[in-house]
């Protein structure tokens, strides 16, 4: 069968031939993909505002399918709820073909196998999220298509969202930029004694009412380095550390930035001051065509001559659509993930977050953590405003 | 091995002998439980902050997991993410064992086989939630533990939710009342020409001021039955319906509500009150020891004789943490779920969720939900206020 000639949709906004050459490459004829991040990725954006917080109803869950068949554009597919019949007739939901009928994730896994059967792809090698495909639905297709033959789609996704287009870095700034605002107004806007809980209800509203979707905040206060919400409160003296995600239409702004009531003293400035230096020293070698391994050698360098590296720890990770993900560069940091882009060359409109974190045992938790862009001859900050001491309170009333 | 001396903790605050029950009557020896809810249940109201929003991390995604054998609730296990040792700390997460230290759905279930195994429930029949449990952590299960059985645990656990404790009726009501008054300041807020986006904007703004998270609404304005936010504007004379979840500590308020720029005519006061009567009739037979499918006899028989009956539908459904869940009353309605507690009796802490939807060809989507709680002699409503026309604009500046 034979590309539809409606390809050009707007389900299409994203780089189809490297899709398709990534697809050649891992072995797969078509992608039957159920993360979210994945279909607004496909869809150029779409994402069900019903279950866009929630999955479970019924005696199930919303499952949302999009498949895409390698070089058929015009037969990608897209499998939802009912309700989504709303989002069509708005052209917010815009792919070439709809099945919006799913009230359990059985049944979407039914109509997507019925829909590759009829694609002529019932053997076909097909790429599956297996994290986020629900056992019941795994069990589904591989009842309905015995021929088919199933794997993972993690690495060619990622590869395929790795490189953000000029719109994508848009918003990533943009949420960068929202989330710092949110904090600094958080920080100013609070006196001593206020809880760590009741700082990151406000921080929510904060970034809410700047038009994000609030994901998550790590906050700590004083000398602990606890990074849960709480009633712990934020004392006269003492440093604030708060690391937020906030979601601007499915990208991420993800930077920790720190507070303080009162002015600071010359150890909590030189603390920071080397925080601040290991994340600019950690920008130097970013620019399309480094490799991405070596964004580590100079910060670790600086952290390596510090009297602070028995605790303090550098971190970078790729990042957009989700909090961790390519490029992968390396599992030298706390999180344990596999570095399998560290030996290859950045590219440009690829985004890292770089974070270095001083736990330290007299002054508490300082952290920075920053998003930078990978551009032709370096990179580009986003969101860098409040990279030093921000003082709490002088907003309050 | 016995329960641990340790059994009453937090994490048991649900009715134990009535799940041990439960399991007995589904052959089950253990549950492995994934979903957010069920785990928030079982553990008491324990909800990780970090991942309250998205699941996507890494190289695959957050995945807790509940162990809970039967009659040894000291054996009680969590599976989580290194981070939620944060949780532990401020005693927000309670349970008699935790081990968190997964970032992917593989690692959790690794490590969910190993203490089942040590356990000595390597052959056990264990519960699972197909639709929550990811493909991946499905197949590193049944590799780790081949001699266990598997089987659905959905029925069990929400028959142990369908009757809420004083404590979860008191948050549905205060959940209820507040998505209440978040409409209510909505629709008084705005002028006409204002878009259903902006109206949906504003009602998040309205119910996260409140404490609640925002979890979906469905909206249409004028003569559209279209139901999401969009560009299109309520104008002078338009009807506004306005369907909401607001989830307050994993407790959802959902209800309907209408709105109107200036006076409603003679017809639209019929046409709301007959809305209104025949969710008033079906709160008539509903107390305990009633059938569950007797709620929808008055309800239809008030709407056998409208001449409105065309386009009029009434629908009944049990709601707590998930906006369907049980009793399930029947499959009549327009979401096609089992009726399978349709010939139970209503007990006395059950939560019913009632609608009546008329989708006037002249005036527009007409629509009222109301919670109700069964009570020993009858049945109390939550949220109860606005159920009449509320008038746009009047609080606008």
């Amino acid at each position: 069968m034979d590309a539809a000639p409606h390809a050009d949709t707007k389900a299409m906004a994203f780089d189809r031939a490297k899709l398709d050459r990534l697809m050649d490459e891992a072995g797969l004829d078509a992608l039957v993909l159920t993360s979210k991040h994945n279909i607004q990725y496909l869809t150029g954006g779409y994402r069900f505002f019903f279950f866009d917080a929630m999955d479970a109803i019924g005696v199930s869950r919303y499952l949302p399918v999009l498949i895409y068949v390698k070089e058929r554009p015009g037969d990608t597919t897209y499998v939802g709820n009912p309700m989504e019949s709303y989002e069509q007739e708005t052209g917010a939901l815009d792919v070439p073909v709809v099945e919006a009928k799913s009230w359990s994730s059985i049944t979407s896994a039914e109509l997507a196998a019925a829909q590759l059967r009829k694609l002529g792809l019932a053997a076909a090698r097909i790429g599956v999220e297996m994290a986020f495909l629900p056992a019941d639905a795994w069990l589904t297709l591989q009842k309905a298509l015995p021929e088919a033959r199933f794997a993972e789609a993690l690495v060619p996704m990622e590869r395929l969202r790795a490189v953000k287009s000029s719109q994508e870095l848009a918003l990533l700034r943009e949420a960068s930029e929202k989330v710092v605002a949110s904090m600094q107004a958080v920080i100013a806007g609070h006196k001593p004694g206020v809880t760590k809980r009741a700082l990151v209800e406000a921080l929510k509203r904060e970034e809410i009412g700047r038009g994000l979707a609030f994901d998550y905040c790590l906050i700590t206060a004083g000398r602990s380095f606890n990074r849960a919400p709480s009633d712990q409160t934020w004392n006269e003296g003492e440093v604030l550390s708060i690391d937020s995600g906030g979601n601007y239409r499915g990208y991420i702004g993800d930077v920790c930035r720190m507070g303080l009531f009162g002015e600071p003293d010359g150890e909590l400035v030189d603390l920071l001051g080397e925080v601040d230096a290991i994340q600019m020293a950690a920008r130097e070698p970013i620019r399309a065509g480094a490799r991405g391994g070596d964004i580590f050698a100079p910060a670790l360098a600086l952290l390596e001559r510090s009297k602070h590296r028995g605790y303090t720890h550098f971190m970078a990770h790729g990042m957009g659509m989700v909090s961790h993900e390519a490029p992968r560069l390396t599992g030298k940091g706390s999180v344990p993930y596999p570095g399998y882009d560290e030996n290859l060359p950045l590219q440009a409109g690829m985004v890292v977050s770089i974070e270095t974190t001083m736990l330290h045992p007299g002054r508490g938790y300082i952290k920075l953590e920053d998003t930078v862009a990978v551009t032709p001859q370096g990179c580009v900050g986003f969101g860098d405003g409040g990279r030093g001491w921000n003082r709490g309170g002088v907003n309050a009333r």
